[in-house]
């Protein structure tokens, strides 16, 4: 179990989940020789012949919940190369990234517990966090949770530094250092999710704020979806010693492991020599998808709006010039056949959100890019009139 | 939402848990010509080209949190066949159905709910309920359920009807009746955990207890775990239409949906004329190795144990004829290389299994199970002593 300081941090419900029992005999079953009668694994000569070209009949069977060790392994590498300090017995295959969201917050909350969030932040994020009853706080100036008393302060900090969703925006190096600073003062455990740092468009920051922590206890995720395959549903993520075998009992109660056809069909991308090229291809349809849109919203919405040009993620973050309750567009956009989202449901507070909206540039064509925001410049010039 | 009655009963959390703004803007971007700019949705130009031969590319892109639709037509059709009163729209494609547990425990559970259990029943259930907070209460005489309070119900009753794990138990047709009409009768809702149905070795009753209820609120959940391949981590679950809705908001708080790949493997295997082929083969295989486990055990252990020839299942459920605590024969049992499960685990309350353990039978070689019995029986026979 964790240390005093940390177990008073995580949620009461924790303590009803003890490590499964299965678990414990499932440690010794690989030992050579080994006879089993403990779990309730088919026999494999019953499994179908699927035709996966060279996919191994292997990731038919159960699996371990951490994920399979190849795959933990690589993750671990990769995440060593973006300055973290990580061995492939810290990393946690995940069923998706939102399933990390779901984890973490069954391990730190409770009713009324605090929460440390950005403001706008991952919608889905809000969610979870108060649908196990979180109290949400907006992370303004950091630094005052060293002076605030213990039990005040957060139970974590959730953050997106990286071509964050919704806003689009990336953290620079002092505002990665002074976050992580905030969090090793305060003994704030760091949550960062990081879907997007593949998808760079520009040069720019992207070292993980968890490689800046010194003491503090953290969970970094990352996702296959953007520059893989999202149907697949894996992600992965990495924690802090005191964290990682507590998450994985969490993971374990979820749903067992996740899928092995998905885990091995990520491997064999991540360690194929094609990957990286595969990847720069990816990130130049981006970038030109991107370039056209702001060219777009630029004739379009100049005088409506005003935004940044995301140097990465999947976003336009915009900010309307008449401050009007962008819920009330949804409708008539929807009616003309265009879609958005309110910029008010990524907020803590959604009034604070009132006068935004977020726009996703990587799924529609050239042409519905075109004539969709046209009919949204119409309605927004309508509605601020 | 659901009718005052039931939302009394579920968990305080789960008002927490606001609709996805998400969904209600997915709902209508299947209409011809629409333009979005909504969802995260990555560019299917930018996927990769996986060779699963006929697979279809369009399970690499996100998809709904249901599941997919024509595999939900798929299940609906096969469980109507078995009496449930069951439409495509009120299933729930699952992670594997441990997620199914892990749902249904969100959607009831807050921190002393009772909850209505076997006893033994499936460990990583209990697990689950304890860990969101559950009091545990042992289905004795269900019939008592009507007399109580309705504040001292269970929020439902957690079963597993066919070929149980761990005892292997399958009902009959009157218990599964008079189970139905308490649940009825006092408006406790069922959740029926039926992932071993497919794997029968005898003609005997399998008929939904779901099917029986008339009035009260149920889940029933499957696996294609055991009939075809656990690895792939696909299950599902059906309910009634006050529940389904929202389950699938938690579903997609969990982890949006579950691997598409693994849901166009399953069809494919559901519609392929050698399904029900496949499956007598399977069957076959396991009714040899159980009647053989069942041989080995007989001149091994007669002596030392009774048990029940499952009828289906993966399980051999002892009661030893002198109650020795089974966990202390686990650690000198896992030094001689033989693994087995304590039947105490299995209990809500853990004493009430003194002296039982669980045995599967599919995994081991016919030589595995001659030296693994034989050395059970050693060991049982000098801890009795």
């Amino acid at each position: 179990m964790p240390a005093p300081a940390l177990h008073a941090r995580l949620s009461r419900r924790l303590c009803g989940l003890e490590s499964s029992p299965i678990r414990e005999v499932l440690a010794v079953l690989e030992r050579p020789g080994m006879i089993s009668f403990a779990g309730g694994l088919p026999a494999a000569q019953t499994f179908p012949r699927i035709d996966l070209g060279r996919l191994a009949r292997g990731c038919l069977q159960y699996g371990p919940s951490e994920g399979d060790p190849a795959l933990r392994r690589r993750v671990a590498s990769d995440l060593r190369r973006l300055g973290l300090t990580c061995t492939a017995e810290q990393v946690l295959i995940l069923s998706g990234s939102q399933q990390g969201i779901d984890l973490v917050a069954k391990l730190f909350i409770d009713p009324d517990t605090p929460v440390a969030v950005e403001s706008p932040t991952y919608l889905a994020a809000l969610q979870v966090f108060r649908f196990f009853g979180a109290r949400l706080e907006t992370i303004e100036t950091p630094a005052r949770w060293a002076r605030a008393a213990p039990a005040e302060r957060p139970a974590f900090a959730y953050v997106i530094p990286t071509f964050q969703n919704p806003s689009g925006r990336c953290y620079g190096t002092d505002e990665r250092r002074a976050l992580a600073a905030s969090c090793d003062a305060a003994s704030v455990p760091l949550f960062e999710d990081d879907p997007y740092r593949e998808l760079a468009y520009e040069a720019c920051e992207r070292t993980p704020v968890c490689a800046y922590l010194r003491r503090a206890s953290w969970v970094y995720q990352g996702s296959f979806s953007k520059s893989f395959a999202p149907g697949l549903r894996l992600g992965f993520l990495a924690a802090s010693p005191d964290l990682l075998p507590l998450l994985v009992r969490l993971k374990q109660a979820a749903d067992l492991h996740s899928s092995r056809l998905s885990q091995q069909l990520v491997l064999r991308h991540l360690e194929s020599r094609s990957a990286a090229q595969r990847l720069d291809a990816i990130v130049a349809i981006y970038r030109r998808k991107r370039d056209r849109f702001a060219r777009v919203l630029e004739r379009e919405l100049a005088a409506l709006a005003e935004w940044r040009v995301p140097a990465g993620g999947l976003f336009f973050w915009l900010r309307l010039r008449t401050a009007i309750d962008t819920r009330n567009l949804l409708a008539p956009a929807l009616e003309r056949g265009v879609a958005f989202m309110p910029g008010e449901f990524f907020h803590p507070d959604r009034a604070q959100g009132t006068g935004t909206l977020r726009l996703n540039f990587s799924h529609a064509t050239a042409d519905q890019a075109e004539r969709g925001l046209a009919a949204l410049a119409e309605l927004i010039g309508r509605g601020a009139a």
